[in-house]
């Protein structure tokens, strides 16, 4: 019978203030300087994982079985998420990395990553809920007005109320250009929004007395397209205390993540304040919609090694079959972790989820690093390495997550596939991470065409040869990826416009490719710091994993060979 | 919204007797050379196709969302299914290929297959009930004594009776030799089995009015181990009218197949009739398993077709973004089949469904030859095709069936996450797929260490010496592939002890190897047989799914490279 998913606090203590560094980083930076020490991060760390455990982590499955539920505009949560989520907020974990003067405890964002990693990791559709707290207090710090900030950033930094993104419509998914909710002007200087939203999750539930929703519509002048979208905050409960003309029509019947409501929103001349400037509203949805994606990213990483902690559980417990190596001869039958095809399968995940947690861990560390780093150059390069990096670890540990949850589901057979070992549900729930936000196209786009060759892949390169630089005494293998892959961009950087259309269908190889050679790099760091990592995981990734980048850069090159 | 999964008879005819030349085929066996023709072929597939679309699809949306459900020992079937059932044996469907001297209409094995991927792709679990027939008639056929037969065959060969294959026990899974449960002598000659059994499909359910179980136990005095394993027939219903002592404890909750009970089943003394020779149940069994293999084989062929329908109207229906090559400069955004991301996967999914329909087509015409055929060279053959595409066909396109359904999920972004399109529960459906009748794991083992290294690779370089030959015109890359595997295979024939080892890790990649190879043959068929296929889906084949098998062969080379 499957366990409450348990964090380990040593290892991601281990991993941020050893393999990274992240006091280095910390003193460096002057709002972190003072009282961001590796005592405090262990502390901190030891106390999310308590909280994981023993809160939010018991209620998952009952989150699945349960699910949200709808009835006459009103929806109730599974049984125990709204208690978790007050004791959550309570206990100041939405605050965690929050600036002090906006009543935050300003430690480094890099712990409150580690903590969704987790919450994911426990319950995702529990973590659904203040998923997007830190990306609405972001958008609203940058772009609301002083009024509209004071109102409503207290209680959305301290968790107390939650937040939305409404950007989805029936007609406008991928392309937000197609968006028609509309604002009027009311009478009494605020605005009127007419529209419908789809996929709006946690767009009503009974977690907190407020939502705080942040919509993309248009001025009644927009131009069409994309740059005719403003941002607007739409309260479910007004200022004065009345509800506003927000209603959740009803919410969707999915393959998992049950126990979060994914709501139809229709808003009725719901009552709205503009958010920054008219027809800049995907700028200001955008600062939302990358925080978003790094949490995604971390839902996939925190998927897999909860399938990964099921699956290595019972491959120790299950004996069948005798092992090649028979190492005991008296047995009729061995644990099936002996037999080398399990071994196989659970080791890649192993090196896809730690790999996958030392990028993510870096890209934390890189945030802060751009956000405050007293250097212009320094915060550029950690900004520059947070832009490539962004799409490449959610889009990669996202499709991992499925698949690899999938695989360890495989090394249960059929006690996999029926609920009991709660296996299956990561499976289904963890599918949703490779669509929203940015589906996993949308994420290869970016990276090949939106990021890589406009510049000629200048940026790409300089970050290869950084990262090869931090780990000379890497593999020779991996060195030589690092050669193939910099060959790569020399050849997209003189792509033509025949060939860029062609390079469309296989952005997702080069995608793939970017994060395999991202994970060599993660692959000898943790190798140097760990011995025992190195035999077992790093091996695993040696021969299982890594010989795909040679394949993918092969799948671009061919591309680029075959275009007219 | 989706609609019912509607079968293409037109192109299974003019697969199976255009690429295939089944006519040919059929003139060669005296059983069917009479009354086997085109004319007749075509009929029996239209009339299939129009069953399928009409009578079993419409209650496949039903299925999953009331499932199967169990009280007090008893199995109540989704609405619709039992009606749909008993119209399925009464208008002759399960005796399609039967012995006309048993009852049956002793039509060519291939049509009953097309019938079956068809059925499975309409409505996978309500398909689950006569999945088993075909293996079940040949076992009794083939095992059970003349008094047996007599009782049951007549109703199993018509479908009136359904059978079950009770194998799996709680602690006996993939490894049968822990089997468990026990026969003691009953006082009227007959046995009492005692035991338990889990994971039986249909073990209980009301469809028919009898159900057949034949289930693996142990003699009295049987050695521990596969070899003491007995082969027994244990009806729900006794010959004399009475309830026999077969208990359905429970079904199982699963990730999908709502629609079809698995039963826990306890054996209470139940009455039993022991089937062929003590200690031989294993071997009569096989005969059952390996039809059943090829059947869920078929399942993931129909499965993705299923999930590429809806995934294929959608994308053409869809507008979203402007695709890079712009061909209608008027529109705001294009229908997403002109995304060249969205038009790679549906292209590949679509080439793994037709190449493995003719594999598996050309495997049933193999399945009467190996057994009709007057020449004994011819027959071996044919047997020899069967042994080795049987395990490649059911491991393959059963993963390709879930992560292609997947990809297909993908199409439709977050619309393909929600129940509606129908999309998502065909990704559940199929992931039992790589599990049950042996892992895909098991099936790369039997590939890999049971098919080819005993023999040192001689039957399979036979096959694929002759696939070439029957392809000489085939693209020069996929001779090249055949000359890399076959160049594996003489490395393979000289692995020692240490390298056999290492091996196990690495079966999953030979058998895609294989696959792969084998579907450059149908590729090739295929393209000479059709110039539109050819440049749509051969070419995707070329592009997006034949570059792995290089990458496949390196990988079992690099393990013998590294073996100590």
């Amino acid at each position: 019978m499957a366990q409450p998913y348990r964090p380990d606090a040593d290892r991601a203590a281990q991993w941020l203030l050893g393999a990274l560094d992240a006091v280095a980083v910390w003193r460096e930076l002057p709002a972190l300087a003072e009282h961001a020490d590796a005592d405090l991060a262990r502390h901190v760390l030891q106390e999310a994982a308590t909280f994981v455990h023993e809160v939010v982590a018991p209620l998952n499955r009952a989150g699945d079985e349960t699910g949200a539920r709808w009835q006459d505009g009103r929806v109730t949560s599974p049984p125990g998420f709204r208690d978790a989520y007050q004791a959550f907020w309570r206990a100041g974990w939405p605050a965690l990395s929050a600036p002090p003067a906006l009543g935050g405890q300003g430690l480094p964002v890099a712990l409150e990553f580690v903590l969704y990693e987790w919450l994911s990791a426990a319950n995702h559709a529990w973590t659904m809920a203040p998923g997007l707290l830190h990306g609405a207090v972001e958008c609203l710090r940058h772009h609301a007005s002083a009024e509209l900030q004071a109102r409503y950033l207290p209680r959305l930094v301290s968790g107390e109320w939650l937040a939305t993104m409404c950007l989805t419509e029936p007609q406008a998914g991928s392309d937000l250009g197609l968006v028609r909710t509309r604002a009027t002007a009311g009478a009494d200087g605020t605005w009127r929004l007419q529209g419908t939203k789809i996929f709006i999750s946690g767009g009503e539930h009974d977690l907190t007395d407020n939502i705080v929703h942040l919509v993309l519509a248009r001025l009644p002048d927009a131009p069409t397209g994309p740059k005719g979208l403003s941002l607007w905050l739409v309260p479910k409960v007004l200022p004065d205390g009345r509800r506003n003309a927000v209603v959740c029509e009803r919410i969707e019947d999915k393959m998992g993540l049950h126990g979060s409501p994914t709501c139809v929103l229709r808003f009725d001349d719901a009552q709205a304040w503009l958010v920054g400037q008219p027809h800049q509203g995907l700028a200001a949805m955008f600062v939302m919609m990358n925080a978003a994606r790094l949490h995604v990213a971390l839902q996939g990483i925190g998927l897999l090694d909860a399938a990964w902690q099921i699956a290595h559980a019972y491959a120790h417990e299950r004996v069948q079959m005798r092992a090649p190596q028979r190492r005991d001869p008296s047995r009729a039958a061995d644990p099936i972790i002996e037999h080398p095809a399990v071994q196989r399968l659970l080791d890649t995940q192993r090196a896809w989820i730690d790999t996958g947690r030392l990028l993510a861990y870096r890209t934390a560390l890189a945030l802060d690093v751009g956000h405050q780093h007293p250097d212009a150059a320094r915060r550029s390069t950690a900004q520059q390495w947070c832009a490539l990096a962004t799409p490449v670890l959610k889009a990669a540990w996202t499709a991992q997550a499925f698949h690899g949850a999938s695989d360890c589901l495989q090394v249960l057979g059929g006690h996999g596939y029926v609920r009991e070992w709660g296996i299956e549900q990561i499976v289904r729930d963890a599918r949703v991470t490779m669509i929203y936000e940015g589906t996993n196209e949308i994420q290869a786009h970016d990276l090949l065409l939106r990021k890589t060759l406009p510049d000629g892949g200048a940026v790409l390169s300089q970050t290869l040869q950084m990262l090869r630089d931090e780990v000379p005494t890497a593999a020779p293998s991996w060195h030589e990826g690092v050669e193939r892959l910099l060959g790569l961009l020399d050849r997209l950087a003189r792509a033509n416009e025949a060939q860029r259309s062609a390079l469309h269908a296989v952005a997702s190889d080069f995608l793939r490719a970017v994060a395999l050679t991202l994970m060599g790099w993660a692959r000898a760091r943790l190798g140097a710091l760990d011995a025992d990592w190195d035999v077992a995981t790093g091996t695993a990734f040696d021969r299982w994993v890594w010989p795909e980048q040679a394949w993918r850069c092969e799948m671009v090159a061919r591309a680029l060979d075959t275009a007219p």
